[in-house]
């Protein structure tokens, strides 16, 4: 099994362990596309890049305040949540969900989810 | 008693209701400082332009994953917190953590800060 269908694999399993999760993309931290599992119609390359500017800020914010080294970002919009996670040094995972998601049970899969990656990746 | 005192006791009402809430300040949709309860030596304006920056950064990552108004931004990192949420129109509430939260409880208490400084800004 190649590399990138691993990837896939991790991020199929994610959505379909979570049904709330509508889309999920593993991200390089310079913001180019690993893999992805998104919804039609969906700018993979935009996603990428959006996620690398909430990182880099997110880091920088962390660092401001004297957070040490950024874990998560978390946005919250009136119809759903985007969380952005480190998985492993190389990598970064962000997911888009529904409003309606038990925010515990999401942290807790996509911390798996990261920790599956960072041994690829 | 004056509006920025009504806002100084706000924050401080957070704070002691917290002990884990390090430091809380309120700023302008355009980053400007309008209220603040921080630790000594730290600099006011700097949290109100990053403040701005997350808070720009949300609303665009909101609107293109089809999110809506932006609620929230949450940024974790390896030693603590930082959330960030709309007060109002006018205004944006930024608080610093340590580690050691339980994330429900103070998810709560800034909604309830929020909706008090929504009614004065």
């Amino acid at each position: 099994m190649s590399y990138e269908e691993t990837l896939d694999d991790i991020l199929k399993n994610l959505l379909a362990s979570i049904p709330e999760v509508q889309s999920a993309a593993i991200v390089s931290v310079e913001g180019l596309p690993i893999a992805s599992a998104l919804p039609p119609n969906t700018d993979e390359t935009r996603i990428a890049a959006m996620t690398a500017a909430i990182l880099s800020l997110g880091e920088r914010a962390a660092q401001e305040l004297g957070k040490g080294l950024l874990e998560q970002v978390f946005v919250r919009g009136e119809n759903g949540y985007i969380l952005t996670m480190a998985a492993g040094r190389n990598a970064v995972l962000t997911i888009s969900t529904t409003k309606d998601i038990k925010l515990g049970l999401v942290f807790l899969d996509t911390k798996r989810t990261c920790d599956k990656i960072s041994k690829i990746v």
